[in-house]
């Protein structure tokens, strides 16, 4: 496989690691059509779980059959695709090795009782698939949060010392956080924060919006005057707050939108360096072609052509 | 072991899997007179655990006994035989290589302080005893949803590294679901799915009822025009909600009812698509030669011949 | 070591364990007065634990010394003796060999402030005691049940793979029963048959009193006219509920009575087929010349002479 | 190293116990003044985790540093010298082999919000600092006694499986018992027999007081006229409870008293056939040369000399 | 490696560790411009976990950067540098061997909902990342201190036996402490003794202040007339609480505030016996010319030259 000057030092980052994770950071960063160029968008399908099938799959129903999502990662010409144990373990063998894929390895869904997740998969698990790398999410802010972490600990350490990458959902959320605070950009910074601390190789947050939601942080962000009025310096200011750059970090498309909303979204996420998209129901919950299209735009704008 | 083309294209949809595994499927799908159409009728005797022997036992008293049970379900030229450690072990050696048996893990009680189970047995009870599968419940929507998810998923890694197939008895309940949302074809439709994504092999449920359980579903299924109208509709949206089809659904007989009645509701689920029934209570409640006839009736609903 | 048809035929219930632990059980049901006749006698004091060491030894100051209890199983011709770890840590060697040897794997005290038991004991333990079997209490009914059925799997697994027998107290208790509930036969039976379903080999409950405890399997004793009017019927119907007879029962002695009294209840369990008895406080809270007196009779019951 | 006819027939209790265990149960019956009389004294030091430094050390500063204990139990001629983890650590190389040692492996302090104890020390760590014995606090009466008891379970067998002994400090506390009830005669027997029964050699309580805790047990303490009216028939009661005398039991100083009133409770406890005492604040809160005087004659008294 | 006599003399404390963890100890006290002297300054940088990257960087902007953190402890010829795993992973590679690091294993936030910590590192972690040594936080006083106390046991024990060392965070915390009984001198004193138990080589606290906090501690502190008079008097009373002497103890630097009142402070930690200082936002706050300034003034304090 080339590896790209671009890609090779975005590994030099990872110091730590063994040449079998390397290996496997630089097979999803040279993987498809942005391979190469440091940045990456992934399919995750995991709403399956968390909001069931219908609501996930009926407003495409191509999208039932697990072929799908693996058929559509490869011809968008994405970098990975992410999905929890049964989904992968139904294409694992028809996809082998047609793209990377990261196995989700803690999921939760809409019947719970608790605002937690449940493990549902194992690093075993991962290398039984053929897996590039392992996903887990994390609930700052949740009364799991802790347990949470030490889980994250526990499978980080087994992944890296087989060759895996780790890839880090974080999510704030929990009793001290309302539905804003969940995506204040000094949350979403600190949380990004965290998973870079815990080890996290590729981390996922939300797009951050333009307001503080911690009390003790407003000074900061005021006296310090840090910029937060555009979506780009926002994500400056995320891709600063985890390591100064030295990780990589993907934001999330959250809620459909029209398109050219996302578009936009996308557009200020490149400018402030975010290294990718990560982008689900967006994606499969329209028709095939539509996807089809939709990622080629995404990928134009990372490209700088758009 | 003879293997009919349609079995083999089945065993394919288990990609992932040892060919140990895909072996255990096949001796399951190729057992008794479905043997090789794709169909299986399984019995199942946890009612003991569940509600108690005279409750269970007492209308037909020969079922006191362990060894009346794995009789039964050869005679009627079933599929397989699922049982908790105990009546498995007092008919394992008598009954050795006779009928697929699969391992209940878990167990429920009537004189239980919680809507929880014990796990009550092990992988390697099952392989000590010969069995084809482990069984294990999970109650999605419970307290305990997340642990039974987790224990399963343990159980199941560790089942399928030794050749075993897994069947999940995906029962929703909980302080959020009233009665009705238990059967509400949503919610069946979501607990199946998560069985298929926790990696079930075999995936058990209660027929579906034509009502929709979760508020926040309710839009979708509106919108989407999904019909939920028949009983056969109902089961082809479980069908495809575990991966198009790409996993073998059981449908449960539930409390007894008039024999005019279950047939009917037999040949709603084979219409649906169902893969098949287990039958506990509607079986060994009755006298042998009425079960029999019975057992007899519905396998050849599944034949398409009643 | 000769073994009776009898015995033979009961060795042949336990379809699933190894030829060690066949041996095991072999070696109890050999021993003593009762050895070959299927029936058994077992001294069982664990009372020092559960109640305090004077209300238990007071009344016969020579029952203080550890080795008493081995010396009286032995002289009596009993089939064996079951006590927590220090009682037989403290004989373990002077009476090694003498008399199988049951390890009581967990305890409950009266200063405990849940109505659970602490597992004071190990397989391993049991092993290096040179014992025959282990022995271990649930609580059907209690909120510990789940963990306490979760424990006995785990211990049971064990003790079978290194040739032990496992002996189960299954003694209802918990919050939705109250003090008649725990004897109700309905309940005793259920409590024999979920240790039977556990994978115990020989089951101790207390002698079934002639009411219903369950609202829900009122409908059931009366709609099947199961016969509880009798001790006899009524052990009858437990021994049915383990299995159909497949599993070995003995009955507790309960409370101190007067010995007319005990003696007419142990009629009464021979006579519904009961295996035997398990008598503590009533042996060691004599003198011995009467104990050895009250034992020697008992065992006369059981061999029909009395 | 000689061993005494005494001591050999104590040992002889130990009946399951390893060659490795019995030696070193002989190292510490066979060390300093009273070394092969059956009797002992041991110093503990684990005051500065339970009340802090400043109040454990401060009347006698030279006590801060942990050099001074052990040279204080060799210089008086005590049996062993038990101390947790940091403080064996850092004396173990200057004093290796100079006197046997006890690690206390579970601790509570001043601070906790909880009635309970932390493990903070292994049975391995025992082994790396050359110790002869494991030390392990049980509270009987308390909600986490139960938990407490399944540690030394597991320590306990570890500890007798690498020729360690195993000393238990039982001691009543919990909702259910107030500070009267801690000492009752009936309770400290109690708490005795329990710490035999989980396989203590060596079980330390506090001297016991003449009255009964435990309602249930006044009966039978009235009834079998239980002679607790001195210390010495209070003490011989204990004894009787721990397997009529077949275990080792000693007795804790308590709060500082004068001289006079402790000489006279170590004769009370010399006259109830205890074997021996182990004090702690009373030692070492004292300047040196008191305290080595106080220790002289307490082991005279143990000789029978005082 | 030269090592001083000092640092021999102090290594000497350590009379239970293995060579390797006396090497590792050897490494930190030989390091830097106090390198040899027993005395040492270390650099934490964990605020990025505890209060998140822009109350902790923004000040100064470098800080974002792992690698800043490095350079600045090498620059200012400080003894060891400590932060948590991603932060360290950051640089392992570039920084490998250029200055000892203690992977800090366990970290707490400003989103978490309980006053606990998670453990986001192991052993295992620190050996790949060819650290010196591991550090631990614990909260005496807290809900949560027995938990900590555990692990930190497990951690120590395995840190130990793999030749690194064990720094302890010794931080009173909980229900029953207010703001100032967090620092008062006897409870700093006595969470400095506690982490000497639990066996830490190095041990962190806070500085002191001159009052009591526990009441039952007053008493001792009047009667034994304990100087707290001054910081230098207090620091020796914590000195002494650990062993004498016989443990290194290096004290925080809290707050920011003016540099003549933290010089002060120094000084008052070096005259009562402090091994030296550990300050965090002190130095990366300001600019790094500032802090090389001042890092080399608190080493000349330490030295006896300002």
């Amino acid at each position: 496989m080339r590896i790209t000057q671009r890609v090779k030092k975005m590994l030099d980052w990872y110091e730590s690691d063994t040449p079998g994770t390397k290996a496997a950071l630089a097979r999803i960063l040279m993987e498809g059509k942005l391979g190469g160029s440091g940045k990456l968008v992934i399919l995750p399908v995991d709403q399956g779980f968390e909001h069931g099938p219908a609501r996930s799959f009926a407003p495409n129903p191509a999208a039932y059959d697990p072929h799908y999502h693996y058929q559509l990662a490869i011809d968008a010409g994405l970098s990975a695709y992410a999905a929890p144990l049964g989904m992968l373990e139904a294409g694992a063998d028809s996809f082998a090795g047609a793209i990377p894929t990261i196995l989700k390895l803690n999921s939760s869904n809409s019947l719970a009782t608790s605002k937690d997740q449940a493990v549902t998969g194992s690093v075993a698990d991962a290398l039984r698939l053929g897996c590039t790398a392992i996903g887990f999410t994390i609930y700052p802010g949740s009364e799991y949060a802790f347990d949470q972490m030490e889980e994250l600990r526990e499978l980080a350490e087994e992944a890296k010392s087989v060759g895996l990458a780790v890839v880090v959902w974080s999510y704030p959320r929990g009793p001290g956080l309302d539905k804003a605070a969940e995506t204040a950009v000094d949350i979403c910074a600190y949380a990004a924060h965290m998973a870079a601390l815990l080890g996290a190789h590729i981390i996922k947050v939300k797009p951050p919006a333009a307001h503080i939601g911690l009390e003790a942080a407003k000074k900061t962000y005021e006296t310090q005057r840090i910029d937060i009025s555009t979506l780009a310096k926002r994500v400056e200011h995320v891709m600063q707050c985890t390591f100064a750059g030295r990780r990589i970090v993907v934001f999330s498309g959250g809620e459909a939108k029209d398109l050219a909303g996302l578009f936009e979204e996308v557009r200020g996420l490149r400018d402030g360096g975010a290294n990718g998209s990560i982008i689900g129901r967006n994606t499969f919950q329209r028709p095939r072609a539509e996807a089809l299209e939709m990622l080629g735009k995404i990928i134009e704008i990372y490209q700088g052509k758009a």
